[in-house]
């Protein structure tokens, strides 16, 4: 079999429509939208329509997205330009799960003068919004929380938390770079000031995101320099990634019903066929509340890496944690912000299904994961067999 | 004729080869590179494959070159990171014609209590580097300084300016977007803290840039996320766009030599074919001290958007002003620091050439543009038969 990639949350394959959307501008049409001739010119109207596509795929108005490099840019952007904007106020609300974008930021900002309120979730993963409404004040100048959760999936109440913020007169953004697609996400029904967007989560390339930024929001520019994106954003526009993910966005739309349905057949599939199949396995955030193609299981008792490499040699791919966060032996500040206990937080691993995947791929990994795990906890010093969760 | 591109100071084409290097990572090979399994990983080492063929370009160690999404970006993080370093420190030191990624912002810091200083250029378009010496300051935090100039091709003395700061204990960074594979730009040998570069400059993919620090240069990331380009830029890589710069820089390098001087050849034959045929045309720029692609020409007493529009319709591209400006009816800030007369500033016109450019293309501009010169005189109010720029 070829790589059976259940990784989507990382990145995703680009779509071969997208793809050939894209091949023009990497070849005969390569002109600066900038220009004056119309060679240039010809481009500049392909991504009026990328502009219209990933509108419509959010219910936004065209002139209120603008094309960033990636969704830690649209974070990064959203939230320099809130503070900017509101330059007397020094508090900022988040959640203890969000993407590094965001976390990593906020943890910097917090040492300049910024006091960080960090919303708890519990052990499902859902989020204390009492907790974030009774913090906040005068003196906070931006709420940002994730749309959904990049690892569990578990999804936020993105229109009462807005509702909230906006009554107190404090700019609210959202990460919407693993919601998008995923789920319906309408910027005109939660009114959002902010949302964040990334190419490469729906089939797009690499390398290109999107900003939303809701008309008479106060803005200022986090990448300065040419006039493009009517001033928001300086730099040459990438043309023809941007391109591909307006064909992206629209095949995001269209997929969001039956297309979706059908991966969350298979993600219940996958869940039901591994839960059934492996003992002291936990399933990681809310079961319903959650999106569709998402499911993070803990394995008690064996380390998620070793279970990725073992998976490795079938051409599984899945996550332990965010590829964001790879590369550190800590486990996922996700998991422990929801309690999970050390020993099931190491052996966490994330499917996350695309609408490529199949119900053969589902069926491999279930046939292919029980040996897997059992070879592991048999080297485990944890380990006894009978040990389970209630006991 | 099929488009006749002389915009290259704009946007270049993709090069074939680039576009080769980069279609197996939009299609089979769109793993995350921070992702645990074979499938991220084997993308991974093409990104360091990548970044070793640029740091050979400019002869760096590839451990100190960052991806970004472009040179604007590259800028940005240069000039907040030099800042940031020295929190102490505001004053600022650049040029009066640099890009907007460096003018824009410079501009924009002068409003928060930074201080910069403007070097001025001689009518030639070279620096007046004593200016700048004599306003190097122990407040001074930065000195910014093109490597060439995008409009005129003007080349600046990087290694003299490089080595005044240094001597200060000043960062020094440089925008040599424009010179990047145009001329021979050594990082060691010029002794640089900081130097952008632009993939679309050298026929890779808008969208893709490199920033180059040195190593021991203090350093805090501009974009704030994930540990991605060891932690110093956020963002998940823009893996194909990076491989595809990679395979640019490597025939950037092989074209210095002939490549360029092939390039030179036709730049001076379309020189010498113009001035030749067209009178009162001016050229902006020092002759010789300049980019062997970058040939800027005012025909005075017209209009350069017109000129443009006429040569469009024989499919002819060239550029009025930069592609960052444009849309902008200001004359040029690069001529008007030159002291280029109103009369000549707005009807300056920037051919820019690359190693796809032909003999052919060169004489077809020679023989469509006298006439539309001559025709867009008769319309001018300011034109009078037998002006000359004498008189």
């Amino acid at each position: 079999m070829d790589v059976v990639y259940m990784d989507n949350n990382a990145t995703t394959a680009v779509a071969p429509e997208v793809k050939d959307e894209m091949l023009p501008f990497m070849t005969e049409y390569y002109g600066n939208p900038s220009s004056m001739h119309t060679f240039g010119g010809q481009v500049g109207r392909k991504i009026v329509e990328a502009r219209e596509r990933v509108a419509q795929l959010i219910n936004a108005d065209p002139s209120e997205v603008i094309f960033t490099s990636c969704g830690t840019e649209s974070d990064n952007t959203a939230i320099r330009a809130a503070l900017a904007s509101n330059p007397d106020k020094k508090h900022i609300i988040t959640t203890r799960v969000e993407h590094p974008a965001i976390k990593n930021l906020c943890e910097n900002l917090e040492k300049k003068h910024y006091h960080v309120t960090w919303v708890p979730v519990d052990k499902k993963g859902n989020l204390d919004c009492d907790y974030l409404y009774d913090h906040l004040t005068d003196d906070t100048a931006l709420v940002s929380v994730m749309w959904a959760n990049n690892e569990t999936g578990v999804v936020f109440p993105i229109a009462e938390i807005s509702r909230h913020a906006r009554e107190r007169g404090i700019v609210f953004h959202t990460d919407a770079v693993q919601a998008a697609g995923k789920v319906s996400v309408d910027v005109k029904a939660a009114e959002v000031d902010m949302l964040s967007m990334s190419g490469h989560k729906i089939h797009a390339l690499k390398g290109v995101g999107v900003l939303y930024i809701r008309k008479g929001t106060k803005f200022s520019p986090f990448m300065i320099g040419g006039h493009q994106e009517q001033g928001r954003r300086g730099g040459t526009e990438n043309v023809a990634s941007i391109i591909g993910l307006g064909k992206a966005a629209q095949m995001a739309k269209a997929h969001l019903g039956a297309g979706m349905e059908q991966v969350k057949s298979l993600r219940d599939r996958l869940e039901q066929g591994l839960l059934k199949s492996i003992p002291n396995t936990i399933l990681n955030g809310d079961k319903q509340n959650r999106l569709p193609n998402t499911l993070n299981l803990s394995f008690e008792y064996v380390e998620g890496e070793a279970i990725l490499l073992m998976m490795d040699k079938y051409s599984i791919c899945a996550s332990s944690g965010s590829a964001c966060t790879s590369g550190s032996l800590e486990p996922s500040h996700v998991l422990r912000a929801m309690g999970v206990p050390f020993t099931a937080a190491h052996g966490s691993i994330r499917f996350s299904l695309s609408v490529y995947n199949t119900e053969k791929e589902v069926d491999f990994v279930i046939e292919k994961l029980p040996p897997i795990i059992a070879k592991l906890r048999q080297m485990s010093p944890f380990w006894k067999e009978g040990t389970c969760r209630a006991q």
